[in-house]
């Protein structure tokens, strides 16, 4: 199968496949609390595996394409007061993006879409799109992995319309990649207060900042006790299509 | 008429105030190309004005409340290609927000709700919020001023659901209270694509950033051509009013 | 008449304006204590119309010329104890005069003055012109708009040389174009130190950083109880036609 | 097994942890050419390697630790001009650090190790400690994973002293852990200038910054040649025996 | 004769002085050209001459004292273009000031005064005092050490009131300390545009920023040419005198 | 003799001395606590005593050379415990560093040298060297000034290898050019741990940050107490050979 992970090429493959116009996938997520029964490392782990996915869908198709390293550590500010959690602030964020996407430049590649695997990074991420072009006069992409799929996981899923957090979503998915990173014991525990998305919550129209412990002492929002494996492969592979397919008609450059 | 105004107060009257547990609201805006029928200040006379008359309504229920100077430069790049338009980048915003969210604080007040009246600004806030919170450990709060009545704006525009950019509502209510900055001989000629919202156009879930010019080369989203002053009236006293309606209950604090 | 604020014009009209090589003017100002009798915002009312008076004057003479959005925040750490008061750090002060006017610059223009209103941004902006000269490559100008008019304003004032405080010239400007924030109540307890200017009380030759409420409790420097709107008219016109007049004559770029 | 990763650990299983006074390892690393044979992540899978190991070793005489997620990314400016490497500057591997082990406190931990995997990242590290100490108020410590077991390296090793750069060592450790990014067709390639260690050809007592491609145009400092699995194991067991003794006796912060 | 020095004091007696309450001379100046005939680091030789003389008079009376050792580089952009000249950003010198006073306060010390020696300081210093007083908690003070003795000054210039650049002042008094760093054979060309002061030449009511050269292409503001060592002496006498007797007095923190 | 220095030059001397292609030597120190019987003065002493001998050596060989003003702040943090120090923090010392080096490559000048005088900047040194070197687009280098000649100094000294701290090397340097500031009375006191050289104690392969007053409470490594103003020559002049020797070879640049 053909490899598609950064890291696992060497620099003159990376070089080839820069010459050869390689689309780059920077997946960020986050480390944080994800409920009683979730390892912290949900969101690398999906966002990755998503990454990956669509990646090889499109090198199957021939599509140049490489998988930059993970940036496991996000915007988590919201989940500190659970413990087991790291955030950036905003500055370092910045600054940490800005240099990364611009040593992919400097490598050679032209095209980078940053796929976001974490709720509370999807603002800065927005926000930082202008400021990243302007700095490297480049045009830097993003997009979150279960956007483009909405439709298919509202079909998928039971007892949610989207990803929520630590969720019927987030645990099938985990269930399907990381079964060991569940924790099915503490399933019965694992739900909290229900919401149309994760935004609606944590950002509704008027808002202070809020602790996620505030809304949600559980540390889950949607509830996850009908998880599964097989959902979850099927959330993965809508996920990862839909990524696929946009990629492969040009979007978001043409 | 009670005084809301910070600048037209002294500093005696502002202490007092303060002293009373005043809410401040900050209007945030944007000077930019607004089509070629409108002023560049369009955000800044709006949401001064949607605050300036929550202000009012909350006074006349001797709820104490300042309006802070708006500020009128924000984060614009995406108009900057059409001339006429003045931009902050993120870091800038960052700080002038909390030098003056941090001179409120040591004025005295505690509780600070930042207006905005610029679709640009929204991910920033978003995101800015968590760094103030921590940054200046005290609940900062935000929202856009159509967001609270959006029912109330579907209702009364005929052309478009919400605000839009230089569009039916924008133009509506200038010519409610600025009419003096709205060019009639252009409308004709201000209109754009249409959109569910203006984020729909500028922030789809997969996108690299763009200019407006690029998608809306008349500098406008939506259609301006059947705005009127008294449609621009009724906005105004639904967005204040679901504003002051929402602080009176004490939101978004308790 | 004329209309000379850029948030008044529309993006074509200032695109016109910068094609015609037109000077921009840009007020800053401050908002803080100016002792019982007037409102927080004087700085900004003031230095916003002389530089209005001054555009006028020069658009009377088919000069282009456009006055930016007032900056109504600056350095007023020494005012902050009296509360009312807002401040900027000298950074973020920094930052905010460099994307103003480099987005000034993007738009078109290539002649910016910066015309201060508030004694205490003085020395920052003598600082600040090296900076912002250097980084955007443009010549940037500077000037406090009371200087210009030195003699004219020792002549028309009885109790004083020069601006102060809150003084009788401050007092009498507003009386002549914002009557209604003058509280004519307190003019007999509108004194405190007198002096030849307020530099020489604020930074003497030896001098460590004192709040204003050390030498001058009343938060009044000079005497205002001699105030009048006609003398307020004289100063303004003085003001704004000595500013017209140096800019007609090609000063400070030629 | 004992699980010693943060990112598999949950929330609550780490909050137990912080309570049990565990010493977090926070393993950095870099993402860089590593000559012909070896795939750009070598220092990221070797230094989470020892980490691993190390942890493994402590959990097993009940000493609690747990690893942080490794940085993947470092300061390679030196291997840029080979492509396929990313780098950071310096400002921003300092405001990562900072917001790391920042976010470690705050989760209530007080021992927090960085250990290095890579060379470039050395003296920014060294330089960086005193930063963090005095920013952080807390004893962050460092090593890199090859200095405590220097005798141990010289004498497994055949044709180096100590760890180089794609190099005997590098290449039989990944030989040992993931074979599959090993090019061993690319082995008799795999050689470039000899050294006593990577520092005296990077940084000489006197020196200008050079490109490593300057010096070593293969990308490998050090003889890959007679790389094997067994040495690999052999040198990982060393390194991380030498570091969980260390650490099992206290050091360094006893 | 008395140690004033902080460099020629040991650890031991810098703690000592910090126990007695001693004031802190922190002298700054620049390197900068300085016309045909004087050395570029004439602010240096003369502002640490000042402060030492005025340190010896108060340590003569007992009061306990210390000068700092000097900043020789400072805000010189204007002279760039000359060559020979170094300069500093204004955020790199508030930094490089803001950790030399934190460095003096952590050392024991309370009161510290800025003496500066270059014209192009003073703006900066005068707006770097406000950020350094917040930031620090200490009460820093500045001068400029030609300020306090304005009317001696003139009374012994022959050909200006103060201190200009190049000057009958600075040449004079660099023949009394330093004569081998004046070339006399150039006395003759150095001379340039007389002034009332530096700064109304540098700064006038309103400019824009200019480079020295563009109205004093020698080099010079003022006239050398009738300078002597006994001028210079008497100047140097008025300096520290004026200084010494102020500090002696309890200024400027009492 | 040949004026070296560029303070004591003139403009027109500097802009020969560019146009000629000198190298300029960046002498950059510490001020900080040096035992019982040294000045806190002993690194810029030194420091810059090398610089200038070798510059005299290379300007004897006609090559043209300047020495900058020596920087005597570095960064310290390790003796602030003990008073009489003097540290910049690392962004700082950076920035100065960027500023000073801009200035001098703006002066015309292409080659240089920063040439250190305190261990304590070394690992910093090392690290800026990448990043200035990026910034600025030129090929700064860096050396200390005991590397050069560490057999000529192991073979001088008795009771050390190499420079440690305030020790048997920099007291025998310091009385051959600055007895008045060595303290001879206190010498029997001037001794503490003994070590290789003083990274070694300050910087082992496993450290946490700590004070040099933790490890060597009499603020001496090495043992002073037979140290000589002969072999203090002998040292100064076997470092600044070896120096002089170097960059007449055409090092580090060819």
């Amino acid at each position: 199968m053909a490899q598609v992970l950064w890291q696992n090429l060497t620099a003159a493959e990376l070089r080839d496949r820069a010459g050869r116009g390689a689309i780059v996938l920077l997946p960020v997520a986050s480390t944080e609390q994800h409920g009683p029964h979730l390892a912290t490392g949900v969101d690398d782990v999906l966002c990755s595996e998503v990454c990956r996915r669509a990646a090889l869908k499109l090198a199957g198709q021939n599509a140049p394409v490489v998988v930059a390293p993970t940036i496991g550590i996000g915007l988590a500010e919201h989940h500190m007061a659970f413990g087991g959690s790291l955030t950036l602030t905003l500055p370092t964020y910045h600054a940490l993006l800005r240099d990364l996407c611009g040593s992919i430049l400097r490598a050679g590649f032209s095209r980078i879409l940053i796929v976001n695997g974490h709720g509370g990074n999807m603002s800065a991420l927005n926000a930082l799109m202008v400021e990243l072009t302007r700095e490297l006069k480049a045009p830097i992409a993003t997009t979150s992995y279960w956007l483009l799929a909405d439709e298919a996981f509202a079909e998928i899923l039971e007892d949610q319309q989207s990803v929520l957090h630590a969720c019927e979503a987030e645990t099938s998915m985990m269930m399907a990649v990381r079964p060991d990173l569940v924790d099915v014991a503490e399933l019965p525990n694992a739900l909290g207060p229900q919401a149309s998305g994760a935004g609606s919550v944590l950002s509704p129209p008027l808002h202070r900042w809020r602790s996620f412990q505030e809304f949600a002492p559980t540390g889950v929002i949607g509830d996850a006790r009908r998880s599964s494996a097989d959902k979850g492969e099927r959330l993965l592979e809508a996920a990862s299509s839909a990524l696929a397919d946009q990629l492969a008609l040009g979007k978001p450059w043409n």
